[in-house]
């Protein structure tokens, strides 16, 4: 299971990095701004989750393979192998993953550290949004959390709550984490039509 | 004693939250937002120090009681129980309540964990003002503590230097801690009119 | 070494804290809004390195030592003996000096707390860049890392690789360390002519 835990970071990882790069370039950012705010988006929700459980050197850093997604989304975007116009559906797609994955991963790492529900859910939420208002606090933006198209972090929350859930009782498994994170997507992507 | 410090903080995160939900209000924010600024202001400070101060889980996550004044602040902000034209007064009158509460009560965890007086007095501060700081910063704003109305700072430097003073001094006691919040909120308040 | 680690840190944060406080200064800030900003960008880039390191007390709260130059570079610009028209070739100095001082210092501390190379890079920049980001988004700027004149980040990441991969040579001594540091300012200041 932790392998896949992994796997499922590394995707939200990718997912939201790709939104901090395309944020750089529609502001004009050059490369070192891409990488700023591609690191934010994708590491930041991770990094504040892992400082407040205080057990230790964040994921991101204890882990360099973390930084693989974002150096490959910073690629993509410097290559104009992903610009906003063409794929901003797209764009929208990987937002709702990396919402999706991280509400989940972020819950299950904070139950993991033997923290309580209600922390549990917190963080998983913190996780969710977290870089991705870290990335428009520092592009000096208002965040998209605060002025979302569609529902935005109504969907992580009842992803969080769902993965506490099971996970207090004790019944969490792949499938049900599967299930929890196609829901938050499923939510999420009807919510932008 | 931790009792009536568990109060106080108590009372001061429902007047920072309420101070963010209006915010939020203002701009417009939908109820994730207000919760969102909610949180920032009235945990954010006591956040942010328990992580410097690096003794463990933050309070806010450790005790899910901390939650209970930033749900009600929004419930009555989104009710319009509390809203700014005619209350601004009350709430400035609630944000001076915070500001002289969480002055005193950061300086007292700090010197329980054993800092420094420096620091103890520095984290005090950084109670006191940090939520509003962050509250500001997400929603976008020039910070409040850098163009206020009235002095703002100043009057939790003074009760945050007084509190490490009489805790050094071995004298510290309930009294003397409501004769600083109290001398806080006074001239907090005079330099308002 | 040690003792040198920390006069260099001291001139580090003296550099940024002035950078600080003329930010202030240009932004119409009182005294509270320039100890703010000069605290933020000279001690906050160390702050975050140490709170991700999690191993205690961040150096500038265990050490009320490193408040000294924050102090004196508030007192230097109220006191206008430092402002921005005359100096201001002066500054971009500083902040130079900032930069490269502090990409080596933040690599060597995590370096010494243990972490993994990738890990050391990743904080020595952060040290370097994250005190003047912290500076201009609580001021509600666009960082001037995203909108550098000349090149700013890349130096003190080329800084930071350099320290790391002498330090897992084992080869690090007190000339190299000079000599990355010259490296970086040059780099820096050749870019701005």
């Amino acid at each position: 299971m932790d392998a896949l835990l992994l796997f499922l970071e590394l995707m939200g990882i990718f997912a939201f990095a790709v939104s901090g790069s395309l944020l750089a370039a529609r502001k004009k950012f050059d490369l070192v701004g891409s990488l700023l705010l591609a690191s934010l988006a994708g590491l930041g929700g991770g990094v504040t989750r892992d400082v407040m459980i205080a057990q230790g050197l964040p994921v991101a850093l204890a882990n360099p393979l973390l930084l693989l997604p974002v150096l490959m989304a910073v690629t993509l975007v410097a290559a104009r192998l992903l610009h906003e116009n063409r794929l901003r559906r797209t764009m929208l797609v990987f937002d709702a993953m990396g919402l999706s994955l991280f509400c989940l991963t972020g819950t299950v790492v904070a139950f993991e550290a033997g923290l309580n529900p209600v922390a549990c859910a917190l963080l998983g939420l913190t996780t969710a949004v977290g870089g991705g208002t870290l990335r428009d606090v520092v592009a000096n933006e208002v965040p998209q959390i605060m002025v979302p198209v569609g529902i935005y972090a109504m969907p992580a929350m009842l992803g969080a709550g769902l993965a506490v859930l099971f996970l207090e009782l004790g019944v969490f498994n792949v499938w049900i984490g599967v299930g929890i994170s196609s829901l938050v997507f499923a939510v999420r992507m009807l919510s932008l039509r």
